[in-house]
């Protein structure tokens, strides 16, 4: 791409002066109008160094009031980024609707480093571009504009700018190891920066290669572009994406009511050795999981009332406090609600080494949004590859996935439910919501079963945990856990 | 993408056959709203040999009125096809707006066979995945719905149902030495298939694969995403995409204020002598394309009046009448509108050592569309960037491209005008519509100025013809098309 590319002409000094004042004033007025369509702005911006990616961010939010935008130097990642996939740190940053987020490099930076660098083989390039292009898709789907900027300079211009800061003690330490070497192998970034351009490509998110040997005209540059793009987003209404089909290997699961619930119980006192055994146990290889920095998510769903509480509660007491985090999940709260809707769980994701344990989670989009009418029903049914995408991500990084579906019947869930009622010290525990969700227990249960069908991987199957004797439930929970984690710990 | 994905479950006999009503139901119950959304559907299958699509393509149309679809085989491209670029018989095929084209075999099979048979190097094939992209792109971004499958059966099967056709007397026809050649290749063939699948899946257009292992099973699958996704297009009320930037090479155009008209003149002797001197050449030169099989395209466009059509004559009357076509493009006709706006042309290429004259071309959708709300400010602003890949597919076939704007000023229009009007010979070439026009001078102006700076390529830049004496202009297109063919003659 940058080597068919042509700069546009530059205009007129006097033009552009024009030029810039109205295009400044357009993006003012858009403010509002992003605010009102609701409408998330990520913008991008990637390219040479000393290519001005920084000032010309400092030039186009003199526009923007400072309550709608928000700017991240996404450089190197830190060490806590370092310890989570690849997309962790780009996806904390997106913005809310109706703001713009800002980032100062980064995915194309960070994989072509990774590729000019060598620690970026072939196979691991094409998972990477692979994870990037679906990372935007997402985006996109789910009504994000993505904006890409690449800011080019040629090899001359890159020489007087770096000498430029290099003179002064000022800037000096502006220009790093990096950017030195960067300069020196102009060609070959270039080869690497082309490829990758190329591979994330995007009909819906394109790149825009930015002239940036003049400053102003840069300027000039970006913010056009970015306004006919807000434009354009601006004017579609409605925004339905076509499906992805399911491209993961899937296991087989049964439908719930295929699943045998007599007879799944065990005795007190062989529970009590059992628990103890298996807890024993669990301690044990969360320590070499730890040393061996192996990433563990357990992830509970399950009817109201079916012990996923208790259940939690049984493999956290195994676990080493400064190891693990248990992460109840409700209604998303305003700053969650207005974001992609897997934001808050990638934001909650374990440091390589430790386990994230989730009380409800993702899969919340294909029942409980999916039944209320809390998205789309695009939306929905988009989300059974967005889930299986996500956690692909999580294991191709290394994470062990456990997920459970804790499973009672109709009859069961009602006996909790009166002795909840009747106990003062649990009614807490029960709300005239679970009596609502509990008259769509058949709808449920359609949600659930299409959700068990279309989401077990074999990177991350489904496990049923028979639950009306809730030992039988914790004790299988242990079971599984310590199977899986001793297959990795191998 | 074939070696990840995993087939969905079939469902029981009795389940598929409710299903499968259900959905043929919904089919035939969209048909109208198609028509009324004014959708165009292009469903393209591909697939192993014997996985079944001629079959399938029957069962589907089944449910559709014969007024609404066509079904296109495209097996092996024609003599007349092979002679023209890659795309242009699957642009051919694009349906009208609320109508179905169903392809049997397209551009995958096409582009895999070539890497099989080795036809397609490295950066043929890069490039040729680039074009289907771009294709498909163009496609979507101008409201049309792209669905593509993949029929997939595994070697096995295929084994099987070869053996049965190659029993009969009466199939044994149907399997063809490729078909023989591509069993025995499966491991080989599924790798050029998985690689051209991923190259060419986009988030607006993503493959499909469907596991036609079992008929029925592969039909209720085919049918259900057909109509999930019409479902989905339907939604969409208005639909602005991003738009590309021009990532071709550009040259720098006057502007028109800029052009000296004055001076440009010959005297009627010389003209006399040069232009018998200058057919004469050209002639030749025509006969040497024509034996080397080189494309030539020459279009016209320019203001009312400014002498486009003696211009085109002078340069005819050179040619072999056997050799070239002049095409006068006017308004769309309804099943020209109905289209993609570039199909009436991508159908009147000529082909290969042949030459195109078009009087006005695709230009039209940047001036008069633009100027009069023929279509949207989104659909003509990306238009630059569809023409520069349109004639970057013409470029990269092997066209020599030369694209003439016949400049006049003002005063000369209405000098010309009015003696049209005052002589009854010529009266029928002014109409009030040119009269209409003239009043937007100006706005026709910024229009053309912008068209000259964004699709002036390297590979077909903008030549100008300075036409206040049109002895001048002829002379001057002669001159320009001699030296521009004489460049690929040598």
């Amino acid at each position: 791409m940058l080597k068919s590319w042509t700069p546009a002409e530059m205009p007129e000094k006097s033009d552009l002066k024009e030029q810039m004042t109205a295009v400044q004033d357009r993006l003012y007025d858009l403010q509002m109008k992003i605010k009102e369509h609701k409408l998330p702005v990520l913008v991008l911006f990637e390219g040479w160094s000393a290519a001005g990616k920084g000032s010309i961010i400092g030039k186009v939010i003199k526009n923007i009031d400072p309550r709608f935008f928000k700017v991240a130097t996404m450089s190197a990642p830190s060490t806590e980024e370092i310890r989570r996939p690849f997309l962790y740190r780009y996806m904390k940053q997106i913005p809310e609707e109706g703001k713009f987020t800002f980032l100062d490099s980064g995915w194309l930076e960070q994989t072509a480093k990774g590729v000019l660098e060598g620690s970026m083989s072939g196979e691991a390039y094409e998972k990477r571009t692979e994870s990037i292009r679906r990372f935007e898709r997402q985006l996109t789907d789910n009504g994000y504009l993505v904006l890409k900027f690449f800011m080019e300079i040629d090899k001359d211009e890159q020489k007087k700018r770096m000498k430029k800061l290099l003179d002064s003690h000022d800037t000096s330490w502006r220009v790093s190891d990096f950017d030195m070497w960067q300069h020196e192998h102009y060609k070959k970034c270039e080869k690497v920066f082309d490829r990758c351009l190329k591979d994330t490509n995007l009909p819906t998110s394109p790149w825009y290669i930015i002239d940036a040997g003049n400053r102003k005209w840069a300027e000039l540059q970006v913010m056009e572009t970015l306004v006919n793009n807000i434009d354009v987003a601006l004017q579609n209404q409605r925004h339905s994406v076509p499906i992805p089909q399911n491209v993961f290997p899937l296991v087989n699961m049964p439908r719930l009511s295929e699943i045998e619930l007599k007879g799944k119980t065990v005795e007190d006192e062989k529970y009590s050795q059992e628990l103890k055994k298996l807890q024993v146990h669990l301690g044990e290889l969360h320590n070499r999981l730890y040393r061996e920095r192996i990433p563990v998510i357990i992830t509970y769903e399950g009817w109201d009332a079916a012990g996923k509480g208790g259940n939690i509660k049984r493999v956290a007491r195994a676990l080493d406090p400064r190891g693990y985090e248990v992460h109840p999940i409700a209604s998303p709260e305003p700053h969650e609600k207005s974001r992609h809707y897997l934001w808050r769980f990638w934001t909650r994701l374990p440091k390589d080494g430790h386990i994230a344990i989730f009380d409800r989670t993702w899969y919340g989009r294909v029942m409980v949004e999916r039944l209320e009418g809390f998205c789309s029903e695009n939306d929905w049914k988009r989300a059974y590859n967005e889930i299986n995408e996500f956690e692909k991500e999580l294991h191709d990084w290394g994470a062990v996935i456990l997920k459970f579906w804790v499973q009672i019947d109709k009859e069961t869930q009602l006996k909790r439910f009166t002795e909840r009622q009747n106990n003062p010290e649990k009614q807490w525990k029960i709300t005239n919501e679970d009596w609502r969700n509990r008259e769509k227990w058949d709808q449920y249960e359609t949600a659930v079963n299409e959700m068990l069908k279309k989401t077990s991987t074999s990177y991350a199957p489904w496990h049923i945990l028979e639950s009306v004797d809730k030992k039988y439930a914790r004790i299988k929970a242990l079971k599984i856990i310590i199977k899986e984690l001793e297959k990795v710990l191998e």
